[in-house]
Protein backbone atom coordinates (compact mmCIF):
# COMPACT_ATOMS: atom_id res chain seq x y z
CA UNK A 1 0.00 0.00 0.00
CA UNK A 2 1.53 3.35 -1.19
CA UNK A 3 -0.83 5.81 0.15
CA UNK A 4 -3.87 5.68 2.72
CA UNK A 5 -6.78 7.51 3.09
CA UNK A 6 -7.43 9.35 6.34
CA UNK A 7 -10.44 12.18 6.57
CA UNK A 8 -10.07 12.59 2.87
CA UNK A 9 -6.14 13.14 3.14
CA UNK A 10 -4.61 11.02 0.99
CA UNK A 11 -1.59 10.34 2.81
CA UNK A 12 1.43 8.95 1.40
CA UNK A 13 4.04 6.47 3.01
CA UNK A 14 7.09 7.14 4.48
CA UNK A 15 9.45 7.06 2.37
CA UNK A 16 7.52 7.49 -0.92
CA UNK A 17 9.27 9.65 -3.15
CA UNK A 18 8.04 12.70 -4.93
CA UNK A 19 7.92 11.29 -9.04
CA UNK A 20 11.05 12.16 -11.10
CA UNK A 21 9.33 11.32 -14.58
CA UNK A 22 5.00 12.55 -15.17
CA UNK A 23 3.47 14.66 -18.01
CA UNK A 24 3.22 18.18 -16.85
CA UNK A 25 1.39 21.60 -17.68
CA UNK A 26 3.43 24.68 -17.69
CA UNK A 27 2.18 28.35 -18.84
CA UNK A 28 4.25 29.58 -21.45
CA UNK A 29 7.19 28.08 -24.19
CA UNK A 30 10.59 25.86 -23.00
CA UNK A 31 13.04 28.13 -21.46
CA UNK A 32 10.24 29.77 -19.95
CA UNK A 33 11.02 30.33 -15.98
CA UNK A 34 7.50 27.89 -15.35
CA UNK A 35 9.14 25.10 -17.08
CA UNK A 36 13.00 25.67 -15.48
CA UNK A 37 11.13 25.21 -12.41
CA UNK A 38 8.64 21.74 -13.85
CA UNK A 39 12.15 20.39 -14.96
CA UNK A 40 13.50 20.79 -11.38
CA UNK A 41 10.77 18.94 -10.30
CA UNK A 42 10.27 16.32 -12.68
CA UNK A 43 13.78 15.90 -13.99
CA UNK A 44 12.49 13.08 -16.29
CA UNK A 45 9.36 15.02 -17.22
CA UNK A 46 7.72 15.93 -20.39
CA UNK A 47 6.30 19.17 -20.65
CA UNK A 48 3.04 20.51 -22.61
CA UNK A 49 2.95 24.33 -22.89
CA UNK A 50 -0.24 26.27 -22.66
CA UNK A 51 -0.74 29.57 -23.22
CA UNK A 52 -2.34 30.50 -19.83
CA UNK A 53 -2.68 29.45 -16.65
CA UNK A 54 -6.64 28.72 -17.09
CA UNK A 55 -5.51 25.77 -19.73
CA UNK A 56 -2.54 24.55 -17.33
CA UNK A 57 -5.64 23.94 -14.54
CA UNK A 58 -7.91 22.88 -16.87
CA UNK A 59 -5.35 20.39 -18.71
CA UNK A 60 -4.99 18.75 -14.86
CA UNK A 61 -8.48 18.68 -14.49
CA UNK A 62 -9.17 17.23 -17.35
CA UNK A 63 -6.69 14.28 -16.77
CA UNK A 64 -4.65 15.47 -20.19
CA UNK A 65 -1.74 16.34 -17.70
CA UNK A 66 -0.90 14.35 -14.28
CA UNK A 67 0.83 17.64 -12.90
CA UNK A 68 0.65 21.46 -13.50
CA UNK A 69 2.86 24.60 -12.51
CA UNK A 70 1.99 27.84 -12.11
CA UNK A 71 3.36 30.75 -10.36
CA UNK A 72 1.83 32.05 -6.93
CA UNK A 73 4.03 34.29 -5.80
CA UNK A 74 7.24 37.10 -6.60
CA UNK A 75 9.15 38.88 -3.99
CA UNK A 76 8.93 42.19 -5.95
CA UNK A 77 5.42 41.83 -7.49
CA UNK A 78 3.64 40.27 -4.92
CA UNK A 79 1.04 37.45 -5.54
CA UNK A 80 -0.28 36.27 -8.60
CA UNK A 81 -3.84 36.99 -7.57
CA UNK A 82 -5.32 34.82 -11.33
CA UNK A 83 -4.01 31.68 -9.79
CA UNK A 84 -5.39 32.41 -6.40
CA UNK A 85 -8.88 32.68 -8.19
CA UNK A 86 -8.37 29.63 -10.14
CA UNK A 87 -6.79 27.64 -7.29
CA UNK A 88 -10.20 28.51 -5.58
CA UNK A 89 -12.17 26.80 -8.29
CA UNK A 90 -11.16 23.39 -6.19
CA UNK A 91 -10.59 20.01 -7.89
CA UNK A 92 -7.00 19.92 -7.82
CA UNK A 93 -4.70 20.15 -4.92
CA UNK A 94 -0.91 21.80 -4.38
CA UNK A 95 1.56 19.01 -4.26
CA UNK A 96 4.94 20.91 -4.14
CA UNK A 97 6.29 24.15 -4.00
CA UNK A 98 9.32 25.79 -5.62
CA UNK A 99 11.28 28.64 -5.10
CA UNK A 100 12.95 29.71 -7.65
CA UNK A 101 15.89 32.44 -7.56
CA UNK A 102 15.10 34.60 -10.87
CA UNK A 103 18.42 35.28 -12.37
CA UNK A 104 18.13 37.33 -15.41
CA UNK A 105 21.14 37.54 -18.30
CA UNK A 106 21.51 39.60 -21.59
CA UNK A 107 21.46 36.58 -24.26
CA UNK A 108 22.58 37.80 -27.82
CA UNK A 109 23.44 35.89 -31.22
CA UNK A 110 26.97 34.45 -31.13
CA UNK A 111 29.54 37.31 -32.47
CA UNK A 112 27.69 39.87 -31.27
CA UNK A 113 29.19 42.28 -28.56
CA UNK A 114 28.02 44.46 -25.79
CA UNK A 115 28.65 47.90 -27.46
CA UNK A 116 26.82 46.87 -30.69
CA UNK A 117 23.49 46.22 -29.03
CA UNK A 118 20.59 48.58 -30.12
CA UNK A 119 17.48 47.09 -28.80
CA UNK A 120 16.63 44.98 -25.73
CA UNK A 121 13.56 42.15 -25.60
CA UNK A 122 11.97 41.13 -22.35
CA UNK A 123 9.34 40.62 -20.23
CA UNK A 124 8.00 44.66 -18.75
CA UNK A 125 8.94 43.06 -15.06
CA UNK A 126 12.55 41.62 -16.38
CA UNK A 127 13.36 44.86 -17.62
CA UNK A 128 11.99 46.45 -14.89
CA UNK A 129 14.29 44.45 -12.88
CA UNK A 130 17.56 45.48 -14.44
CA UNK A 131 16.94 48.72 -14.58
CA UNK A 132 20.59 49.91 -13.26
CA UNK A 133 22.48 47.31 -16.31
CA UNK A 134 19.88 49.26 -18.61
CA UNK A 135 20.53 52.34 -17.65
CA UNK A 136 24.22 52.14 -17.86
CA UNK A 137 24.09 51.09 -21.23
CA UNK A 138 23.29 54.58 -22.13
CA UNK A 139 20.59 56.00 -24.40
CA UNK A 140 21.37 54.59 -27.55
CA UNK A 141 20.29 51.23 -26.47
CA UNK A 142 16.04 50.99 -26.88
CA UNK A 143 14.73 48.51 -24.13
CA UNK A 144 11.51 46.93 -25.52
CA UNK A 145 8.72 45.14 -23.53
CA UNK A 146 7.39 41.71 -25.07
CA UNK A 147 5.19 38.65 -24.68
CA UNK A 148 7.93 36.96 -21.87
CA UNK A 149 11.55 36.35 -21.20
CA UNK A 150 11.66 33.48 -23.80
CA UNK A 151 9.68 34.41 -26.09
CA UNK A 152 12.18 37.78 -26.25
CA UNK A 153 15.08 35.06 -26.53
CA UNK A 154 13.64 33.23 -29.50
CA UNK A 155 12.94 36.48 -31.01
CA UNK A 156 16.72 37.61 -30.72
CA UNK A 157 17.88 34.19 -31.91
CA UNK A 158 15.31 34.38 -35.11
CA UNK A 159 15.44 38.54 -35.74
CA UNK A 160 17.67 39.13 -39.17
CA UNK A 161 19.13 42.06 -37.20
CA UNK A 162 22.45 41.21 -35.38
CA UNK A 163 22.13 43.93 -32.96
CA UNK A 164 19.56 42.97 -30.95
CA UNK A 165 19.31 41.08 -27.78
CA UNK A 166 17.26 39.69 -25.21
CA UNK A 167 16.79 39.28 -21.15
CA UNK A 168 16.62 35.96 -20.41
CA UNK A 169 17.16 33.02 -17.94
CA UNK A 170 20.73 31.20 -19.01
CA UNK A 171 18.85 28.05 -19.96
CA UNK A 172 17.22 29.98 -23.06
CA UNK A 173 20.92 30.88 -24.09
CA UNK A 174 21.29 26.78 -24.81
CA UNK A 175 17.54 26.32 -25.78
CA UNK A 176 17.67 29.25 -28.76
CA UNK A 177 21.37 28.96 -29.74
CA UNK A 178 22.27 32.48 -27.60
CA UNK A 179 25.67 33.62 -25.88
CA UNK A 180 25.61 35.23 -22.76
CA UNK A 181 27.00 38.70 -23.18
CA UNK A 182 26.52 39.75 -19.65
CA UNK A 183 25.27 37.33 -16.45
CA UNK A 184 23.52 38.56 -13.25
CA UNK A 185 22.19 41.43 -14.62
CA UNK A 186 19.40 42.42 -11.91
CA UNK A 187 19.54 45.44 -9.94
CA UNK A 188 18.70 43.42 -6.98
CA UNK A 189 19.93 39.83 -6.80
CA UNK A 190 17.35 38.64 -4.04
CA UNK A 191 14.90 37.90 -6.71
CA UNK A 192 12.89 34.93 -6.38
CA UNK A 193 9.51 33.15 -7.67
CA UNK A 194 7.61 30.88 -5.53
CA UNK A 195 6.11 28.29 -7.74
CA UNK A 196 3.23 25.57 -7.39
CA UNK A 197 2.61 21.79 -8.92
CA UNK A 198 -0.81 21.09 -8.54
CA UNK A 199 -2.39 17.34 -9.22
CA UNK A 200 -5.87 16.66 -9.07
CA UNK A 201 -5.96 13.92 -6.12
CA UNK A 202 -5.96 15.72 -2.66
CA UNK A 203 -2.14 13.80 -2.22
CA UNK A 204 0.26 14.12 0.66
CA UNK A 205 3.90 13.43 0.39
CA UNK A 206 6.02 12.76 2.93
CA UNK A 207 8.04 16.08 4.26
CA UNK A 208 4.85 18.34 3.81
CA UNK A 209 5.10 21.04 6.53
CA UNK A 210 2.80 23.70 4.76
CA UNK A 211 -0.60 24.39 4.62
CA UNK A 212 -2.43 26.62 1.81
CA UNK A 213 -6.06 28.00 2.55
CA UNK A 214 -8.51 30.54 0.98
CA UNK A 215 -11.04 31.59 3.18
CA UNK A 216 -13.41 34.45 3.97
CA UNK A 217 -14.63 35.76 7.84
CA UNK A 218 -17.21 38.08 9.06
CA UNK A 219 -16.85 41.71 8.41
CA UNK A 220 -15.88 42.66 11.82
CA UNK A 221 -13.61 43.52 14.55
CA UNK A 222 -11.80 40.10 15.82
CA UNK A 223 -13.00 37.61 13.31
CA UNK A 224 -9.12 37.43 12.18
CA UNK A 225 -7.41 37.76 15.04
CA UNK A 226 -9.92 34.71 16.19
CA UNK A 227 -8.37 32.63 13.67
CA UNK A 228 -5.02 33.52 14.26
CA UNK A 229 -5.43 32.53 17.80
CA UNK A 230 -6.02 28.95 16.83
CA UNK A 231 -2.70 28.68 15.12
CA UNK A 232 -0.91 30.04 18.03
CA UNK A 233 -2.57 27.72 20.55
CA UNK A 234 -1.03 24.73 18.69
CA UNK A 235 1.87 26.68 18.02
CA UNK A 236 1.46 27.32 14.53
CA UNK A 237 3.96 29.37 12.49
CA UNK A 238 2.31 31.97 10.08
CA UNK A 239 4.46 31.61 6.21
CA UNK A 240 1.92 33.90 4.41
CA UNK A 241 -1.24 36.04 5.06
CA UNK A 242 -2.75 38.25 2.55
CA UNK A 243 -6.31 39.89 2.09
CA UNK A 244 -7.81 40.21 -0.93
CA UNK A 245 -10.62 42.11 -1.53
CA UNK A 246 -13.85 39.88 -3.19
CA UNK A 247 -14.90 41.43 -6.67
CA UNK A 248 -18.29 43.87 -6.24
CA UNK A 249 -18.73 43.40 -2.92
CA UNK A 250 -17.55 46.28 -0.94
CA UNK A 251 -15.08 45.75 2.27
CA UNK A 252 -15.11 42.04 2.01
CA UNK A 253 -12.11 40.13 1.67
CA UNK A 254 -11.20 36.49 1.40
CA UNK A 255 -8.10 35.58 2.94
CA UNK A 256 -5.07 33.22 1.85
CA UNK A 257 -2.96 31.74 4.58
CA UNK A 258 -0.23 29.61 4.32
CA UNK A 259 0.65 27.71 7.95
CA UNK A 260 3.63 25.67 8.82
CA UNK A 261 1.72 22.15 9.94
CA UNK A 262 0.64 18.67 8.63
CA UNK A 263 -2.35 17.44 7.94
CA UNK A 264 -0.59 14.03 9.29
CA UNK A 265 -1.26 15.32 12.67
CA UNK A 266 -4.73 14.58 13.93
CA UNK A 267 -4.71 18.26 15.62
CA UNK A 268 -4.22 19.97 12.76
CA UNK A 269 -6.72 18.46 10.63
CA UNK A 270 -9.36 19.48 13.76
CA UNK A 271 -8.36 22.96 13.54
CA UNK A 272 -9.10 22.74 9.68
CA UNK A 273 -12.32 21.36 10.12
CA UNK A 274 -13.38 23.76 12.64
CA UNK A 275 -12.41 26.00 9.88
CA UNK A 276 -14.63 24.74 7.60
CA UNK A 277 -17.41 25.16 10.08
CA UNK A 278 -16.43 28.55 11.08
CA UNK A 279 -15.79 30.41 8.08
CA UNK A 280 -18.38 31.29 5.84
CA UNK A 281 -16.25 29.74 2.78
CA UNK A 282 -13.09 28.11 3.53
CA UNK A 283 -10.98 26.04 0.75
CA UNK A 284 -8.25 23.54 1.65
CA UNK A 285 -5.68 24.05 -1.08
CA UNK A 286 -3.06 21.48 -0.10
CA UNK A 287 -0.33 19.99 2.41
CA UNK A 288 3.01 20.09 0.85
CA UNK A 289 7.00 20.90 0.88
CA UNK A 290 8.60 24.20 -0.60
CA UNK A 291 11.97 23.18 -2.56
CA UNK A 292 14.55 25.48 -3.28
CA UNK B 1 -5.66 78.54 12.76
CA UNK B 2 -5.73 76.04 9.68
CA UNK B 3 -4.61 72.94 11.48
CA UNK B 4 -3.37 72.32 15.06
CA UNK B 5 -0.44 69.91 15.88
CA UNK B 6 -1.40 66.80 18.18
CA UNK B 7 1.17 64.53 19.02
CA UNK B 8 3.57 64.60 15.54
CA UNK B 9 0.07 64.96 13.29
CA UNK B 10 -0.88 67.78 11.56
CA UNK B 11 -4.57 67.73 12.45
CA UNK B 12 -6.31 70.05 9.75
CA UNK B 13 -9.26 71.69 11.29
CA UNK B 14 -13.12 70.66 10.67
CA UNK B 15 -13.78 72.23 7.86
CA UNK B 16 -10.84 72.14 5.85
CA UNK B 17 -11.23 71.19 2.54
CA UNK B 18 -8.66 69.00 0.54
CA UNK B 19 -7.18 71.51 -2.34
CA UNK B 20 -8.27 71.65 -5.82
CA UNK B 21 -5.33 73.48 -7.31
CA UNK B 22 -2.14 71.89 -6.77
CA UNK B 23 1.37 70.92 -8.45
CA UNK B 24 1.47 66.96 -8.91
CA UNK B 25 3.72 64.74 -9.76
CA UNK B 26 2.51 61.16 -12.08
CA UNK B 27 4.21 58.86 -13.09
CA UNK B 28 3.59 58.03 -16.79
CA UNK B 29 2.27 59.94 -19.45
CA UNK B 30 -1.07 62.29 -19.83
CA UNK B 31 -3.97 59.77 -19.99
CA UNK B 32 -2.86 57.49 -17.59
CA UNK B 33 -4.61 55.99 -15.05
CA UNK B 34 -2.44 57.90 -12.49
CA UNK B 35 -3.39 60.97 -14.47
CA UNK B 36 -7.04 60.63 -14.41
CA UNK B 37 -6.71 59.60 -10.87
CA UNK B 38 -4.35 63.03 -10.57
CA UNK B 39 -7.22 64.73 -12.36
CA UNK B 40 -10.27 63.83 -9.87
CA UNK B 41 -8.14 64.66 -6.69
CA UNK B 42 -7.10 68.06 -7.76
CA UNK B 43 -9.53 69.34 -10.79
CA UNK B 44 -7.62 72.63 -11.29
CA UNK B 45 -3.97 70.94 -10.80
CA UNK B 46 -0.77 70.84 -12.53
CA UNK B 47 0.31 67.46 -13.62
CA UNK B 48 4.25 66.55 -14.30
CA UNK B 49 4.70 63.44 -15.64
CA UNK B 50 8.08 60.82 -14.55
CA UNK B 51 9.39 57.74 -15.90
CA UNK B 52 8.39 55.81 -12.62
CA UNK B 53 7.86 55.38 -8.90
CA UNK B 54 10.68 56.53 -7.17
CA UNK B 55 11.06 60.09 -9.56
CA UNK B 56 7.46 60.60 -8.42
CA UNK B 57 8.44 60.08 -4.50
CA UNK B 58 11.79 61.82 -5.10
CA UNK B 59 9.97 64.94 -6.63
CA UNK B 60 7.22 65.28 -3.22
CA UNK B 61 10.38 65.06 -1.03
CA UNK B 62 12.55 67.26 -2.80
CA UNK B 63 9.58 70.39 -2.61
CA UNK B 64 9.31 69.99 -6.37
CA UNK B 65 5.80 68.71 -6.32
CA UNK B 66 3.12 69.29 -3.27
CA UNK B 67 1.49 66.33 -4.09
CA UNK B 68 2.37 62.70 -5.63
CA UNK B 69 -0.04 60.02 -7.31
CA UNK B 70 1.10 56.50 -7.20
CA UNK B 71 -0.92 52.94 -7.76
CA UNK B 72 -0.88 50.85 -4.80
CA UNK B 73 -3.14 47.55 -5.27
CA UNK B 74 -4.95 46.25 -7.96
CA UNK B 75 -8.00 43.66 -7.77
CA UNK B 76 -6.44 41.45 -10.41
CA UNK B 77 -2.86 42.08 -9.81
CA UNK B 78 -2.42 42.84 -6.61
CA UNK B 79 -0.26 44.91 -4.51
CA UNK B 80 2.29 46.90 -6.00
CA UNK B 81 4.89 46.23 -3.77
CA UNK B 82 7.60 48.75 -5.30
CA UNK B 83 5.37 51.74 -4.06
CA UNK B 84 4.69 49.78 -0.52
CA UNK B 85 8.71 49.94 -0.74
CA UNK B 86 9.23 53.16 -1.20
CA UNK B 87 5.93 54.65 1.23
CA UNK B 88 8.23 52.60 3.61
CA UNK B 89 11.11 54.61 3.40
CA UNK B 90 9.33 57.57 4.90
CA UNK B 91 9.36 61.33 4.93
CA UNK B 92 6.19 61.71 3.61
CA UNK B 93 2.45 60.84 4.18
CA UNK B 94 -0.44 59.33 2.30
CA UNK B 95 -3.31 62.51 2.65
CA UNK B 96 -5.69 60.87 0.11
CA UNK B 97 -6.48 57.04 -1.46
CA UNK B 98 -8.66 57.20 -4.46
CA UNK B 99 -10.33 53.69 -5.97
CA UNK B 100 -10.50 54.47 -9.47
CA UNK B 101 -12.73 52.00 -11.64
CA UNK B 102 -10.43 50.76 -14.94
CA UNK B 103 -12.74 50.82 -17.70
CA UNK B 104 -10.69 49.33 -21.27
CA UNK B 105 -11.87 51.11 -24.48
CA UNK B 106 -10.68 49.86 -28.10
CA UNK B 107 -9.42 52.95 -29.37
CA UNK B 108 -8.46 53.49 -33.07
CA UNK B 109 -7.76 56.22 -35.83
CA UNK B 110 -11.66 58.26 -36.83
CA UNK B 111 -12.39 55.95 -40.35
CA UNK B 112 -10.93 52.42 -39.28
CA UNK B 113 -13.63 49.95 -38.47
CA UNK B 114 -13.39 47.10 -35.94
CA UNK B 115 -12.71 44.71 -38.99
CA UNK B 116 -9.93 46.18 -40.92
CA UNK B 117 -7.53 46.16 -37.08
CA UNK B 118 -4.82 43.75 -37.59
CA UNK B 119 -2.81 44.91 -34.41
CA UNK B 120 -3.93 46.58 -31.27
CA UNK B 121 -1.32 47.61 -28.60
CA UNK B 122 -1.74 47.95 -25.20
CA UNK B 123 0.16 47.31 -21.55
CA UNK B 124 0.16 43.81 -20.86
CA UNK B 125 -1.52 43.66 -18.21
CA UNK B 126 -4.56 45.52 -19.77
CA UNK B 127 -4.23 42.94 -23.21
CA UNK B 128 -5.04 39.92 -20.33
CA UNK B 129 -8.04 41.34 -19.05
CA UNK B 130 -10.04 42.13 -22.55
CA UNK B 131 -8.71 38.57 -23.02
CA UNK B 132 -12.28 37.33 -24.17
CA UNK B 133 -12.62 40.34 -26.62
CA UNK B 134 -9.62 39.63 -28.23
CA UNK B 135 -10.46 35.90 -28.56
CA UNK B 136 -13.29 37.08 -30.42
CA UNK B 137 -11.59 39.48 -33.06
CA UNK B 138 -10.22 35.73 -34.25
CA UNK B 139 -6.30 35.12 -35.16
CA UNK B 140 -6.02 37.71 -37.69
CA UNK B 141 -5.24 40.24 -35.12
CA UNK B 142 -2.03 40.67 -32.93
CA UNK B 143 -2.32 42.04 -29.76
CA UNK B 144 1.10 43.10 -28.54
CA UNK B 145 2.04 44.28 -25.21
CA UNK B 146 3.49 48.11 -25.34
CA UNK B 147 4.49 50.24 -22.30
CA UNK B 148 1.59 51.16 -21.05
CA UNK B 149 -1.78 52.14 -21.92
CA UNK B 150 -1.39 56.00 -22.46
CA UNK B 151 1.36 55.16 -24.51
CA UNK B 152 0.15 52.69 -26.64
CA UNK B 153 -3.14 55.46 -27.46
CA UNK B 154 -0.68 57.50 -28.68
CA UNK B 155 1.34 54.95 -30.92
CA UNK B 156 -2.32 53.92 -32.32
CA UNK B 157 -2.38 58.10 -33.26
CA UNK B 158 0.75 58.52 -34.40
CA UNK B 159 1.71 55.02 -36.48
CA UNK B 160 1.41 55.35 -40.46
CA UNK B 161 -0.70 52.21 -40.02
CA UNK B 162 -4.22 53.43 -39.78
CA UNK B 163 -5.15 49.16 -39.27
CA UNK B 164 -3.74 49.37 -35.68
CA UNK B 165 -5.73 50.04 -32.38
CA UNK B 166 -5.22 50.66 -28.64
CA UNK B 167 -6.83 49.49 -25.02
CA UNK B 168 -6.85 52.19 -23.15
CA UNK B 169 -8.77 54.70 -20.87
CA UNK B 170 -11.63 56.81 -22.67
CA UNK B 171 -10.02 59.90 -21.68
CA UNK B 172 -6.53 58.78 -23.97
CA UNK B 173 -9.06 58.67 -26.64
CA UNK B 174 -9.62 63.26 -26.08
CA UNK B 175 -6.09 63.42 -25.46
CA UNK B 176 -4.99 61.82 -28.45
CA UNK B 177 -7.42 62.16 -31.27
CA UNK B 178 -8.83 58.65 -31.19
CA UNK B 179 -12.25 57.28 -31.88
CA UNK B 180 -13.44 54.94 -29.64
CA UNK B 181 -14.30 51.81 -31.11
CA UNK B 182 -15.70 49.20 -28.27
CA UNK B 183 -16.71 50.10 -25.08
CA UNK B 184 -15.87 48.30 -21.91
CA UNK B 185 -14.15 45.44 -23.03
CA UNK B 186 -12.65 44.10 -20.23
CA UNK B 187 -13.92 40.57 -19.17
CA UNK B 188 -14.87 41.31 -16.04
CA UNK B 189 -16.27 45.03 -15.04
CA UNK B 190 -15.10 44.81 -11.48
CA UNK B 191 -11.49 45.99 -12.16
CA UNK B 192 -10.57 48.46 -10.22
CA UNK B 193 -7.00 50.06 -8.88
CA UNK B 194 -6.44 51.54 -5.63
CA UNK B 195 -4.22 55.00 -5.63
CA UNK B 196 -2.45 57.28 -3.01
CA UNK B 197 -1.81 60.75 -2.73
CA UNK B 198 1.37 61.78 -0.64
CA UNK B 199 2.92 64.99 0.48
CA UNK B 200 5.62 65.38 2.89
CA UNK B 201 3.96 66.54 5.72
CA UNK B 202 2.10 64.64 8.53
CA UNK B 203 -1.12 65.98 7.33
CA UNK B 204 -4.43 64.80 8.10
CA UNK B 205 -7.63 66.20 6.40
CA UNK B 206 -11.01 65.86 8.01
CA UNK B 207 -13.02 62.96 7.37
CA UNK B 208 -10.08 60.73 7.59
CA UNK B 209 -10.94 57.22 8.48
CA UNK B 210 -7.84 54.94 7.22
CA UNK B 211 -4.69 54.63 8.63
CA UNK B 212 -2.13 52.34 6.60
CA UNK B 213 1.41 51.26 8.51
CA UNK B 214 3.99 48.66 7.57
CA UNK B 215 5.42 47.04 10.30
CA UNK B 216 7.68 43.71 11.07
CA UNK B 217 6.98 41.26 13.94
CA UNK B 218 8.96 38.29 15.64
CA UNK B 219 8.37 35.13 13.62
CA UNK B 220 6.69 33.52 16.47
CA UNK B 221 3.23 31.89 16.91
CA UNK B 222 0.87 34.18 18.01
CA UNK B 223 2.78 37.43 17.02
CA UNK B 224 0.56 39.07 14.18
CA UNK B 225 -3.17 37.97 16.54
CA UNK B 226 -1.54 39.46 19.14
CA UNK B 227 -1.15 42.76 17.25
CA UNK B 228 -4.56 41.77 15.66
CA UNK B 229 -6.46 41.54 19.03
CA UNK B 230 -5.47 45.07 20.09
CA UNK B 231 -7.42 46.28 17.04
CA UNK B 232 -10.54 44.12 17.85
CA UNK B 233 -10.45 45.27 21.58
CA UNK B 234 -10.57 48.74 20.04
CA UNK B 235 -13.51 47.63 17.86
CA UNK B 236 -11.14 48.78 14.84
CA UNK B 237 -11.97 46.78 11.65
CA UNK B 238 -9.23 45.50 9.64
CA UNK B 239 -9.27 46.85 5.69
CA UNK B 240 -5.97 44.90 4.18
CA UNK B 241 -3.70 42.92 5.79
CA UNK B 242 -0.41 41.25 3.83
CA UNK B 243 2.71 39.80 4.52
CA UNK B 244 5.24 40.32 2.25
CA UNK B 245 8.69 38.27 2.48
CA UNK B 246 11.64 40.03 3.46
CA UNK B 247 14.23 39.83 0.95
CA UNK B 248 17.71 38.00 2.08
CA UNK B 249 16.08 36.80 5.23
CA UNK B 250 14.27 33.57 5.23
CA UNK B 251 10.62 33.32 7.42
CA UNK B 252 11.02 37.46 8.22
CA UNK B 253 8.27 39.30 7.06
CA UNK B 254 6.85 43.12 6.84
CA UNK B 255 3.16 43.17 7.07
CA UNK B 256 1.27 45.52 5.37
CA UNK B 257 -1.68 46.92 7.21
CA UNK B 258 -5.03 49.00 6.75
CA UNK B 259 -7.68 50.05 10.04
CA UNK B 260 -10.38 52.01 9.75
CA UNK B 261 -9.54 54.16 12.27
CA UNK B 262 -8.36 58.31 13.02
CA UNK B 263 -5.74 60.05 14.55
CA UNK B 264 -7.99 62.58 15.76
CA UNK B 265 -8.48 59.63 18.44
CA UNK B 266 -6.73 59.74 21.47
CA UNK B 267 -7.07 55.83 21.84
CA UNK B 268 -5.93 55.16 18.27
CA UNK B 269 -2.82 57.33 19.24
CA UNK B 270 -2.04 55.06 21.91
CA UNK B 271 -2.60 52.02 20.26
CA UNK B 272 0.02 53.33 17.23
CA UNK B 273 2.35 54.58 20.06
CA UNK B 274 2.01 50.84 21.60
CA UNK B 275 2.69 49.32 18.15
CA UNK B 276 5.85 51.58 17.73
CA UNK B 277 7.02 50.24 21.22
CA UNK B 278 6.15 46.77 20.62
CA UNK B 279 7.38 45.91 17.00
CA UNK B 280 10.98 45.96 15.89
CA UNK B 281 10.45 48.42 13.30
CA UNK B 282 6.98 50.20 12.69
CA UNK B 283 6.21 53.10 9.78
CA UNK B 284 3.06 54.79 10.05
CA UNK B 285 2.01 55.79 6.39
CA UNK B 286 -0.95 58.19 7.05
CA UNK B 287 -4.22 58.88 8.09
CA UNK B 288 -6.68 59.51 4.99
CA UNK B 289 -10.17 59.70 3.28
CA UNK B 290 -10.31 56.79 0.28
CA UNK B 291 -12.77 58.20 -2.07
CA UNK B 292 -14.07 56.43 -5.28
Amino acid sequence: MMEKEVEGYLLKEEGAAFPKKAIVACQGVQGAYSQITAKRLFPEGTFIYFNNFAAVVKAVREGMCEYGVLPIENNTYGSVKAVYQLLDGGDFHIVRGYRLKIDHQLLAKEGTKLGDITTIYSHEQALGQCGEFLHSLGRGVKAVPYYNTAISARHAAESSDPYCAAIASPECADIYGLKILRRHIADNDQNFTRFLCIASRKVVYPGADRISIILTLPHRPGALAHVLSKFAERNINLLKIESSPIAGRDFEFEFYLDIEASVRDRGTREMLAELKEDCPTFQYLGNYQELS
